[in-house]
């Protein structure tokens, strides 16, 4: 494990920080719960699912046409068709137990079951009926054209879903057809969540003179169910070491991970790193981020749990959590790849930047044209109005001195 | 309002769909309900929220250090600093009542109320303590540099969130900092959701010979979800006219809207088709569409509900759910702003494409190198398993005959 020395103030840039996060989890994740397959919207997987059955479980019929021998439609051409007899008709949801002999053809709806004997189906469009029951039969098809045979799409045993799988619709969709009704999923993982500050009231509260609301309870419980996670707010608790020791204990006990936020004075920080650090082992790993805004990020584990103090600014919060929390909690909450969508867009503006920090500039999007256009948010830190405005996150990398006007940009979506 | 004959089999682009059905719901959305803010994540505002007070509603300084008059810094250097007197410290969450005079200063933490006649503040690095109580400065600062003042960031009653706006986590932040505790939402749209087919039961049951399991229940309903609307499912049909008939004229009571799914087969098509159109005025609008896979989706507004007919495969059912209904769900349910995000990636393989429709591949991304690769997923249609690789679509547009292998391209996410 990578152990840093305490108090160590130069910063660590996202992907150290990261690292250092995942090194000191090891493979802690949150247990498994099996619950009813159809609540499973958004739940990650925590055992492979196999295959009950083969799918589909009969040969079927891809089209609306006619089964056939494909040996039978051999050379045959609009000039020179091949003709077949029809001796039946296939029902939506019964077994087809015509016998299909050479030159014969059974009428098919899409997803009706082949007769044993046919190999392929020849669509209604290539077909013309003459009377009663010949067909003519204007192209050939081939064997296993327009049809499915038994376990050609999933074989039974085979693992259709690997576990860390994230359900999404198509997910379900395939354990309907597969059956499966319960599947046994990671826990979400219960995340404490506790707010300081002498200064911060409850969004309730009607605030003092020189006191602010806490945003933090709402904006970081949201981002908190968006990575999967189950937010429990454990209230505001004052700048005393001790009420915040005595908060932290408890919050950290009920949860599988921890967050404070608050502390933007050094004084506060200071207090934050040393409640967490005396939490479990190791213990504060990381306090000080390469990331603006967000730079006084504080990560640790403590007793094999996650904690993290943030910013207090909602703003910096958020970029905080989003670069630095969310990854790890979706990774405590079984998922496996945790890759993030960007869209592409074109910077509107020039972005400056200093070179010792990943910094990460909010943006509105707008569509222009037919382009993307990420118009920067320049404003006070403080300014939490561009909360609602920012669409996104441009970062400008570590080492970078900026972004040019006009450049295209990767915008990662809040 | 534009009409169309009934039973006009061309197809209908997905743009002129979408257009038909924008202007036949003309200004239909669900209706207003008050809930706790802070179990808004996800919800679309149903009127402007206008800020109660300033914000912020104390003049602040955004640093640690001290608050100044700009006008005593004037002209100060490393070489030729100026010095303040020390007069006090801004305590966190308490009025700063200590008078301020010229050549005075006051200690302040990032977050702390400034005294009545500071008008800036000057960072922590830039000073140094000379004794008890005075400080070098050793750099100007300019008039509100380092401090925000009352209502700088949003001013009392204005509009600080729109109607018809998604309240995502900053929203949220802003709501709670703002002391709003309801808000008054549209409420989720509920949908109805039938299953058709003599074919078809749920996914607890064992099929039979020539049965399949209902994918389309779990399936479109997390979709339903996704769009921001409330699925209620209304079960399996049988392809009896006057069954179907009975159990969508309940549906389409008890919902905001309707979707019945299945029929592939040109009989069962023609069934939803004659159901759906007899359920309301004006009826069937759009009966396929230039889409691939989903071509045969039904569209229509019976009453000022919009009522859906889906193919019955779940991989088309998807496609079409995902292109159609999902925006006029977004619509219905309030939101104005139906921006979709899509990745660019490169596509790793040729994607053939007949010209006449709007074609949807489904692809599987994977990061190689620093890039996203986009790899189509060609299957027979009736292939499942590629419901759960398929992690977007990509579009070959109408008119197009393909798209080039190595070609960078727009990813819609699944």
């Amino acid at each position: 494990m990578t152990s840093r020395p305490k108090g160590f103030f130069s910063l660590t840039t996202i992907d150290e920080a990261r690292q250092i996060a995942a090194e000191a989890l090891g493979s802690v994740r949150t247990g498994p719960e099996a619950i009813p397959a159809s609540e499973g919207l958004g739940r990650v997987l925590a055992e492979d699912v196999r295959s009950p059955g083969p799918v589909p479980h009969f040969a079927k019929s891809l089209v609306d046409g006619y089964a056939v021998r494909a040996a039978d439609t051999a050379g045959a051409t609009a000039a020179l068709p091949a003709y077949l007899e029809v001796v039946g008709r296939a029902q939506m949801g019964e077994p087809t137990d015509v016998p299909l002999g050479p030159g014969q053809a059974v009428e098919m709806p899409t997803g009706g079951m082949l007769p044993t004997s046919a190999d392929a189906a020849v669509m209604i469009e290539h077909t013309e009926l003459l009377g009663q029951s010949t067909i003519e039969v204007s192209g050939p098809v081939s064997p296993g054209q327009n049809v499915i045979g038994v376990g050609e799409d999933v074989a039974a045993g085979d693992v259709c879903l690997a576990a860390h799988t994230r359900l999404r619709a198509g997910e379900l969709a395939l354990l309907a057809t597969l059956g499966v009704t319960r599947v046994t999923v990671h826990r979400r993982p219960v995340v404490a969540l506790l707010s300081t500050g002498d200064e911060v009231v409850p969004p309730e509260a009607e605030p003092g003179a020189a006191q602010v609301r806490d945003a933090n309870c709402w904006g970081l419980a949201a981002m908190i169910r968006n990575a999967g996670g189950e937010p429990r707010f454990g209230g505001i608790v004052g700048d005393v070491e001790s009420s915040l020791e005595e908060a932290a204990r408890n919050a950290h006990q009920a949860g599988d991970a921890l967050i404070i936020s608050g502390g933007s004075s050094v004084g506060e920080r200071d207090l934050a790193q040393r409640v967490l650090d005396g939490l479990g082992q190791p213990g504060v790993l990381v306090h000080g981020v390469a990331l603006k805004p967000g730079k006084p990020t504080i990560i640790g584990v403590a007793d094999g749990k996650p904690v993290f103090g943030l910013p207090g600014h909602p703003l910096s919060a958020m970029v905080s959590f989003h670069c630095l929390v969310r990854p790890i909690l979706r990774r405590l909450g079984g998922e496996q790849d945790l890759w993030e969508p960007t869209v592409v867009a074109r910077l509107a503006r020039q972005v400056p930047s200093d070179a010792g920090r990943t910094e990460y500039v909010r943006v509105r999007l707008r569509k222009q044209d037919d382009e993307l256009v990420a118009e920067p948010l320049f404003s006070k830190s403080a300014a939490l109005s561009s909360l609602i405005a920012a669409r996104g996150l441009v970062e400008v990398p570590l080492g970078s001195e900026g972004l040019d006007a006009g450049s295209r940009v990767d915008v990662l979506l809040l």
